[in-house]
């Protein structure tokens, strides 16, 4: 008997990856808001009354505002050179997480997230390219692009564009430990005045971490890359790490985790490495240790806990996940409602302020920021970067008019 | 008594404009197409799974088309520069359109379509933006782009790009009027090869629509501009109107429309401009007048209609409504289901016998193309197209494949 031929692309019966299977044909479409039954609805969404709505704007720039989606929108841009860990992996292998990150938008905060994978890497040209899509969006979230250039972009598009633009890579990272340390400084009887904090990773993250946490007046702040820690007399500084070298570690320490943490009373992992057990044992009582590099933290959440006060990670099956999916859909929201031309260093404390006024009376170890599906957490967040981009003068809507 | 106050805003109850309240907050949104019920979803949807998805496209780069959403999207790209018979009235007020086009994609074709309107002009930046972007689409759709530039921009994308880039103007518009002048010449009875046609316009359309119709081997083709005829002996052309004063013309006619229609067969207006009644009453008996300036055809319908045998315009309240949605979605769909790698001649001409062909025996004065709704042409379209794609070596997903 001769066996039947079987197509050489049928294997035996793996189960598939849900991951792999939840993206077959992606994660988003586009749907029509208006009803096209027939050539009277065609009439008035296509020519010829599409022609008065572009004319009425061409006539009136403002009324973009009222006759276009655009102030619902943003868009989410990389160029794929820094994919969660995945590293380097080009426009087209990050396209998934940006419709993630567009599926994120649209479930937390009812906007409509565009992907845009830009393919090219010199900052003169991300920034042109990006300057020259604004047009068509009411905010633009930058994502996953590698540090430093990463800043350049940033400044330089806040510098051209009139709408948010956000690395939330850095804010939305800043603004979730912000709100945690917050909540877990009081959680251990801390003032910020006397508290020591070691942030690990001077990428994306770490620098914006650390900026914010600069505006917390804490003890002191020492920030590590793969040399170790960021000092004065370090040379071949980039200007990043110049800047940091000169507004941190006021002791001027050296070394590496095992020297700087030494009766630290924060550690804040944001560099994708590991940091050795030993070292987070030295760290002072009642210690704070946020390990964020995902899926591994720097030091696994049970190890830390021996001898860690709080422990927080980027993971949703530990307590505590700092999960920028508590800042962006909020921040954004509260930015496009009232128009806002950029969002200000004081948008970002009154996201992470309100972030963590919500966990309230109910802080807790486990418990020092809110869960990514606590349905308060991005209205309020909206709430309160509306309020405070109204009174730093950058709302273009009166709040008065925000239903 | 005193009045009340009113809003100084509120004034005189005029009913608004239909098309204006249609339009209020735009046309689109954003949906996505995964559930996201909570924190297993999350971490399918996004991290730590959708790290998943991208390595394997990082990996395999053509899982991108089975792992994303881009081989179902098109960009919609503009700069704003020739927006219907508005012209050059900017990006911003360009958007209504392009979402305008986004909502016929995805209702005619079910094509998720993104409005793309970019603040830029010179060619080369234009070029090298939507190249940039590429990464992110299954297919460029450029619109509403000026001539002469939108010649060279769309030939330098389709030599840089190995997805389709299609001028809407230009190619939707000559595939739609050749399929209605191919019914045109059946029903009164005339061979190409005796027919003599007039293109009223060198603009994107009538250059296209004249390139298009060569390959009908038609008796001749004259194309007027505003100055008069095209004729190998006028000066100061640009090199695509030196194309066509080499290829057209064959009697060296010169003059203006009253000039050139004398026993003309064939009238295409696509000029935006007029032609006078008398210019058309002098054409061939059982002449075949298109009008396609939009809303105001080139000669009205019902003074070409005195002397015409076949009368067709681009609007939707007279017979034969020349519409490019008669062919986009449809040619557009086709080419993403077989991942063309561009739209050649002869998936062009496909589409265009594919539309005539679907009057068939119901061929008529006043039905020479299908209506705008008539549910077979978008798929009939495609599977034509798709057929032409995989005949020319276009296609890079096996017909047999297509479900």
């Amino acid at each position: 008997m001769v066996a039947e031929a079987v197509p050489v692309h049928q294997t035996a019966a793996e189960p598939e990856d849900p991951a792999i299977t939840l993206h077959r044909a992606g994660k988003m479409e586009m749907r029509s808001t208006v009803a096209l039954r027939g050539p009277d609805d065609l009439s008035l969404a296509y020519t010829p009354g599409v022609a008065r709505a572009s004319a009425a704007i061409a006539s009136e720039p403002e009324r973009v505002h009222d006759l276009t989606w655009r102030d619902n929108t943003v868009a989410v841009v990389t160029d794929g050179s820094a994919v969660l860990g995945l590293g380097d992996i080009g426009p087209e292998a990050a396209l998934p997480v940006m419709e993630g990150k567009a599926v994120l938008f649209k479930n937390f905060a009812a906007i409509d997230a565009v992907p845009i994978c830009l393919d090219c890497r010199d900052v003169k040209d991300l920034v042109d390219t990006i300057e020259r899509l604004a047009p068509s969006f009411g905010g633009i979230n930058l994502e996953d692009i590698a540090a430093p250039r990463c800043f350049d972009i940033e400044r330089k598009l806040q510098e051209r564009l009139s709408i948010p633009v956000f690395h939330d890579d850095q804010h939305g990272t800043a603004v979730v430990v912000y709100a945690a340390l917050t909540n877990a400084l009081r959680l251990t009887g801390r003032k910020p005045g006397d508290t020591r904090v070691v942030v690990a990773g001077a990428g994306a993250a770490g620098v914006a971490v650390t900026r914010m946490l600069q505006s917390m007046n804490l003890g002191d702040i020492v920030v590590l890359d793969s040399k170790g820690a960021i000092h004065r007399k370090r040379g071949k500084l980039s200007p990043v790490k110049r800047e940091l070298a000169e507004s941190t570690n006021a002791g001027n320490l050296q070394g590496g985790p095992a020297e700087v943490l030494r009766g630290a009373d924060v550690l804040i992992g944001v560099s994708g490495g590991t940091i050795p057990a030993a070292a987070v044992e030295i760290m002072a009582p009642q210690s704070i240790v946020f390990a964020l590099a995902n899926p591994e933290p720097e030091v696994h959440p049970e190890v830390a806990g021996r001898t860690a006060a709080v422990v927080a990670t980027g993971r949703s099956d530990f307590p505590n996940q700092i999960n920028n999916v508590l800042a962006f859909p909020g921040i954004f929201r509260g930015a496009l409602d009232v128009r806002a031309s950029r969002v200000s260093e004081n948008m970002k404390l009154a996201a992470a302020t309100a972030l963590a006024d919500l966990v309230g009376d109910d802080l807790a170890p486990g418990y020092v920021v809110p869960g990514a599906f606590d349905e308060r957490v991005a209205p309020t967040v909206a709430d309160a970067v509306a309020q405070a981009a109204a009174a730093d003068g950058l709302a273009r809507v009166d709040l008065t008019e925000l239903e």
